[in-house]
Parts: C-alpha cells; structure tokens; sequence
C-alpha cells in the first residue's frame, strides 16, 4: 500500500480533499493514544488518507524530547497496528510529531502550545487548520477548552474541531453542563464527540449496504420484523477501572451512549442515499419517538444486573464484589437488559431488545433481526424443526452478515435452521478510531454522536438512574461466564421470543 | 440406516402408508433399469420406504433365470447405488425379484406374466396392486396397455398404476393419440408421467422451502423481480442417441417436457400448502398464460443453434455433424434459448430466459432470480462495483441456494458482489427416481406430468416445431464447449441483461 508518492492514490481513495492540518492531543501519553491513535494515523498515512503535510503535536505531563516521544510513537506502532509497519516512510511519518509538556491549568502551557503550533505551522507552511483532540480526564475537559480559547489557541484562520471521548457527562445535567462550556469554544458543528461504536465498517456501511440491495432492503419491511435484537457482550470483568466504572455502571458506560446509538442506527431507514444533516435529523426523530421507561413500566422492561463468581473459558473468576477497587457492597450493575418500542409509523409494535453486560460467555457486538414466523391460520403446514428466520450483523469481533432460513436435511428429509454467512475479511478492516479520524479530519461529522441526540439519551436514561439509585429495581445476579442473568431470558420468553 | 426390522423406522420416514404391491418392470434389462431404477429401489429398501412385502417382476425379450436376474440387479446396485450396499438384508430384497422372458408384441406372454404376478401375489399374500413401469421404445407402449387390458394383467381388485417415461409423443398429434391408446387402459390418474427434473429435491422443495421461510418468501415479490433464468447445460454430446436426437432435437428433448416443468415449477408461488390437486391446477393455469411465440415473434424471441467443433476441458470434440449417427446435412437444434412471457397477474412484464444446450461450458441446472437494481430516479447514489443481487436456486449437479449482495471490500472500500451459499451435503441426496418412485408407490401424482400440462406444453411447443421444418428461424451455430451462442447472448443484452 506504501507508495513513494503519497498523492499517487490519492484520488482513489480519497475522494473528498483532507487538507494540511495540525493534530492537538491532549493525553498523548495515555492509553488511548498508545492503543488506537497513533496506529490509526499511521494506517490512515499508509493508505494515503492523511494530508500530503499534517504536524501532530502530543500533550502530557511527563517531559519528553521529540525523539523520545517520536520513538513511543513508533512502539505503539509495532505493538498495536492492524498492518505490518513499513521502514519506508516511517521516518517521514514519525518527523511529524512533536510534544510538548503540558499542564492543563497552567496558562503558560497554553502560550507555549501555541507557540509550537505556529512555529510548526510556519515550517511546514500549514494553513491554521487545527484538531484538537481531548483524551483526558472529564474533569479537565471544562479548563482545557476554557484556555483553548482565553490563549488564542483556538483562535485560528482556518477551520478548528474539536473531539471529545466518552464519558460526555454522568447524568442529564452534567452532560448539559459539560456542553454548555464547550460551547463557549466551540460551535456545534465543531464538536465531534467520539462514540466509536459508530466507527465500525458494519455500523457506517448499514445505510449503504441497504440502498445498494434490494434484496436486503425488502426485507426492511414492518410486516416481516418481529423485534430486533442488539447484544454487546464482554468477557472481560471490570479491570482496572474500578474507580470509574462503580459509579457509571452498564447504564452509563454501555447503554446511554453505545446501545443507544446502535439503536437510532439501526432504525434509522432512510429510502436514499442521506446527507449527513438529514442522518441526523432522522436520529433524533428516533430518539424522540423512543418511549421512556419508568415508573410503572420499570419493572417490565428493564433488568439490571451484577455478575457473581463463575469462570470463564474455564477460569475461575471473581464476583463483581470482590474484583480490585469494588465496594463490597456495591449495587453497580454490570449488566443491563431492556425491552424497548420506537413509537413512530414504521417500528410501531416491533420490540428493540437490548442486553449488554461484562463478564458474559462471549466477546460478540450484534444486531439480529428476528422475522415474523408464517401465522398458523393460513392452513396447518408446520413441519418439525423450523426456527425463525434471522438477519445477523456481526459488528464485532469480526463482521459479517448472515442469513438464518430454514433448508431441508436431504438425509433427514426434516427442515432444520442453516445459516448462511458472508465473512469480510476482517484482518483488512479499518478500526473504528481510523475511520472516525478521517471522518473529522475531512470535516465529517455524520458518525458522531450529536448534542441533541446525546443529550435526549440522556434525558431518556435519566428516570432509569434515579431508580437504580432508589433502588426501585431488584438489583439481580448472574454468573460470571453465562449469557446473563435467567431474567432477561424471562423478559423475552414474556412476548414468546428468545435472545439469539 | 439398515434395519433387522423394516417397521421400525416406518413411522418416522413414512407418514403414509405403503401398501403391498407388484411393481411390473418393462424393459428390465435395459438402461434406465440398471442405472436408475433398481439402485432406487434399494435405496427406498434399506431407508423402509417399501412396502414390507412386495413382488417385482422383470420383463425383457432375453432370457434370463431367476437367478441370474438377481445377480443381474446386485451388479447394478453395486455399480450404481448412492450409498453402499448393505449385505445384511441383501438377500431379502433381491428375493423380491422374478424375471419373465416376455414379448410384448404376444399374447402368450401376457397369459405368463399374468400367472406370475398371481403366483407372487399368493406366495406373499400381496394385495393386487399393481404398478406398471414402462421402459420400452416408444412404439411398444400402445401395444403393451392394450394388451394389459385384454389380458387381463391390469384388471386387478386392488389399485393400478402406470410410470410411463418420456418421449410423450413427438408432437401435438403424436402425444395426443399416445394418450388416447393409453386411456383406454388406465384413467388419467392412474397414469403417471415421468419428467425426472420433478423429481430433483429442490424443484421437489421449492414451494415449502418459501412457505417456512418468510424471507425467501418476500423475495418472490413482483415488484424486486426483473427476470427468471432458467438454465439447463450438458457438456456431452449427443452420445450414441443419434437416431432418437437427431429426429427430436433440443426442443423436444429438453424445452416441451423439462424446461416447461421447471418453468411451471417455478412460476407456481402458492401462497400456502397446497394439495397436489391445486398445484396441477395452478401449473395449467401458468401453460395457458404462457403467450405463444410464433410468426412475427418467433425470431425476437428464440434461438435455435447447433454445435461446430471444439473443446470441452481441453478435449477437442467434433461437430454435431460430425457425430457418428448424424447426417452431415442435420438441421438438428442442440441448443434452444428463449424469452417467455407468462401472462398473468404476478408474472406480467417478467420475462422467464431459458436456455438449454449440449456440448455447453458445463454441467449445470439451476434458476437464477434476477431482481432489479435500485431506480436512478432515487438519487445519484450508484458507487461503482454493483451487479443485480440474485437468488441462485442449482438444481444439479449439486443442490444449493444462493444469495448474490453487493457487499463493500474492506480492503478496497468499494462494493463487490459476493454470494453467499449454502450447500447441501449431496452425497446423501435421493436420487430423483427414487422420489419418484416413492410417489407413485404412495399414489402421490404432484411431481408426475399430468396430460394437460402435457398437452397445453405440446400445443405451446407446436408452431415451434413447424417453423424449425420449414426452416423460418436461422439454425446459429455455437463451439463445442463454449457457454452457447452470441445469439443468446443478443437475446438478452436487448433487455440490458445478461445470463447469469
């Protein structure tokens, strides 16, 4: 994919324009950075989908010399790129990266930011295009933007952007709070808050992948869908994040921001290809349309779980109570199942499922799509073995799409479910923060969460805290290591549907 | 599979009842016996889908002993079974064979015939039921059901039916006089045509494959479809058939009987399960819907063509004149395509492309769905890489459904189509005379011919055959091992399709 000219592919793959930029990342000594960023600008730089110059400046508060912090770079490179790294043109790839020690609350930090992005600027003859992207604490993600605009840093001639990690708040009034200071920075259409569950190529093609298949499309019909399901299951417990995620929980850390905006995606139904604006018109439509859940209809919609000790893959592992940094008497929940209606005209009656938890049997991110089995009135042809029909979208941990019907075992002569799977070759996908990059670099802002719709999810998880903190839902258990607690089996198994 | 107790599986392999019966073999020694006929029956044997007691009776003009027929029918089974040959119960079933040397032509060997099937019938307390299989010349078949009648052979006191194979005639006239001479012996339901292609498990599980299966089932939807393909390809030549072939052709081997069946097979889209009674009908309403293709049409919508030398695999192969047995002059078609039209409410305006040919690129049969792309009205949105999704339905040599999508290369980002398949193990599949078979055993006539489906498909075929004579339709020509004409392929580009 390397070439000597990297404008030779350009127009390829690249068909909008990335202009010179310079990258602003506040934590670039964290995890995140190490992880995802650093390797997905240099896949992005590989396939030719970075500007012809671009500077990166990193932020922390460790003091480094560019060569050191050039030389972390390469590392997270060779540790965590999805491709081989290419000797050719790492060099020309690393010389783009300069750090500078900061400190969030420091006004000089910001004077000598800017003095580095300028210079930068001017060496590389740059246009005043500046990204900025907060990988920090959400406690200082208030000062930071504050300073970014009393130290001129954000006061540019070219365009400015801005993204933000999750957590965007913990509850309805942080979350407006939260946005209302940045918007003392930054304009809406600036803000680019990072969900990366929207950075998946199954999640951006779903849209497009429709449009282009009549097939698939004609199965997008409200007389076929008896209630889709979306899953994303951890194995994983709740690791060193003990101290943030007790108090987020499921219901925050999952379901506010990830499930949520599965939810508007897969509901979205556009009849053709949409502009960005209208995506998100339709999004919010959903939202609005989503009916709340409280009160009365807590209890039969909703369950809320904590998982106990079980093994996994055959490892002993402990209960939530137990793991590092847990309160023994912790009432988090680390599961959450939910029965959820889209009250507008096409979704009207069809049930949205939702479950995710940590600590279950399987790493698996998917959306199914469970069609209406043949009503029974038509005439009595009911062979032995059927199952319904399903559409799968595997998100995660590879893509795919498959088809369950039900075929004839010619050895049986008996019908029986087969599924029928297209796999992607999932070695050569993209990752999340790679397209979502790009997306911002290129001023994109489709496959990012916007304020309205953050801010009604919010507002529609808002009645469920406040029950979860009067605890007016038991609180239930499952073992680590199963498909989750039996009442979420029992919430389907209520409207005569099981979890696939 | 094998048994010591032949009832043991009854119930769960065979849901109805089959009675005690002599099956009446015209034409023991030949082909189709050897080949199709006895391996059938031992495969129905050893999965306990015969009757618990029943009497075969072999006839042919050599003489033959007892003995020497059953060791006659264990070479076949050894050559020609699906699966292997059991030795346990072997015996049993070979038992079950006598050979009568037998002139159809004299009524002394019905006289001898007859006292053998009662002789058996005492023997083995057999009701008289009685099922003819005729698998003689054409010529003999008028001669032999008179003289079952005046012989007394087929008034029995149980039921009687008879398997009659194909040619069914040789036009309009000569089918319609061979059903009279066979009306006089039998009613048209104790009469069962053999059309082999019914026989085939997935034309035999088309209709309840879309029943229980909603999805495939929303696909039949006039509105998505754009064309039917139906495609039925040798890659061997005419064999040593030349004397039947070169009088027949193309349109009478393959179009009147096969292609027509598969094309009503196809078209029937029942909306619940029917009663072979209903789909007879339903089948004689898509005959008659059938809009004819005749003078002025006749050239717009058929091609008629003969293979010239080549290679299939890299094995040079002559020409159809060439081919021992074929006059140099032939006008012979070994090859037929044609644009259908069946005028009905679900199927107006869709065209059904059929093609059929020796000498082809391969072996295969299969119905291709077409649907249509999305209209360029919608919106500018037509990225490159798209081809129609199809539903691919083989028939033989291997059964399998497929899906053709466009599904993005992630790799490339751009669209590719991709088929998904599934694929049925078959190695394990019935042979289709032994559904057959089965069927007539049961008295089930659904996948026979009935005579005016044969009829209306004669008198369909009929101007065809007229102007073939009168040579007002080009006799093309196509390489040996090529994929058929550029005529077929004229035919479709007309329509902006292409064979799939």
């Amino acid at each position: 994919m390397l070439s000597n000219d990297p404008s030779s592919k350009k127009e390829e793959n690249n068909e909008q324009n990335v202009t010179g930029m310079t990258i602003v990342l506040f934590g670039a000594t964290g995890d995140l950075a190490k992880r995802k960023l650093y390797p997905a600008l240099y896949n992005l730089y590989i396939e030719n989908k970075m500007p012809e110059t671009f500077s990166v400046i990193g932020l922390g508060r460790t003091p480094y010399t560019d060569d050191v912090f050039q030389t972390k770079v390469e590392q997270s490179l060779r540790n965590y790129s999805r491709g081989p790294v290419h000797d050719k043109g790492l060099q020309q790839f690393l010389t783009s990266f300069r750090y500078c020690t900061f400190d969030a609350t420091e006004t000089d930090s910001y004077k000598k930011l800017n003095g580095l992005i300028e210079q930068r600027e001017n060496e590389l003859s740059l246009p005043q295009n500046r990204l900025f992207y907060l990988s920090v604490a959400p406690s200082l993600i208030d000062v930071i933007t504050s300073n970014l605009t009393t130290s001129g840093v954000s006061q540019t001639t070219g365009w400015k952007r801005l993204i933000v990690e999750k957590p965007f708040g913990s509850d309805l009034a942080s979350a407006r709070e939260l946005n209302e200071k940045l918007r003392t920075a930054f304009h809406e259409d600036e803000i680019y808050r990072i969900d990366h569950y929207l950075g998946k190529p199954m999640v951006q093609n779903l849209e497009t992948l429709i449009l282009v298949n009549p097939v698939l499309d004609s199965l997008f019909n409200h007389q076929l869908i008896a209630n889709v399901q979306i899953t994303a299951s951890e194995t994983v417990g709740v690791e060193s994040r003990a101290p943030y995620y007790d108090k987020a929980g499921a219901i925050r850390d999952m379901v506010q921001n990830h499930m949520l905006q599965l939810v508007m995606m897969t509901a979205l139904h556009l009849p053709r290809k949409a502009q960005p604006e209208e995506i998100r018109t339709k999004k919010v439509e959903i939202m609005k349309a989503l009916r709340p859940i409280q009160g009365e209809t807590l209890q039969d919609n909703l369950i809320r779980a904590q998982y106990v000790e079980g093994d996994v893959f055959g490892i002993d592992v402990p209960a939530y109570r137990e793991e590092p940094g847990v309160p023994q008497s912790s009432m988090n929940d680390t599961y959450i199942a939910a029965r959820l209606f889209i009250d507008n005209e096409f979704w009207n009656g069809i049930p949205f499922y939702l479950r995710t938890g940590k600590r279950l049997d399987k790493k698996s991110t998917r959306i199914v799509f469970e069609f209406k089995e043949r009503p029974a009135e038509i005439d009595d042809y009911t062979p032995e073995g059927l199952a319904p029909n399903l559409l799968i979208l595997e998100i995660s941990p590879n893509e795919s799409i498959s088809l369950q019907v039900n075929m004839k075992n010619p050895s049986t002569d008996r019908f029986e479910p087969s599924t029928i799977t297209f796999t992607s070759n999932s070695n050569n996908q993209p990752e999340a923060y790679e397209v979502l990059l790009h997306d911002a670099m290129l001023g994109n802002a489709t496959f990012f969460a916007n304020w309205k719709e953050v801010e009604l999810s919010w507002q529609w998880i808002q009645p469920l805290l406040e029950a979860f903190k009067e605890n007016e839902l038991p609180l239930v258990t499952y073992s680590a290591g199963s498909t989750g607690p039996r009442e979420a089996r029992q919430l389907l198994a209520a409207d005569h549907f099981k979890w696939w």
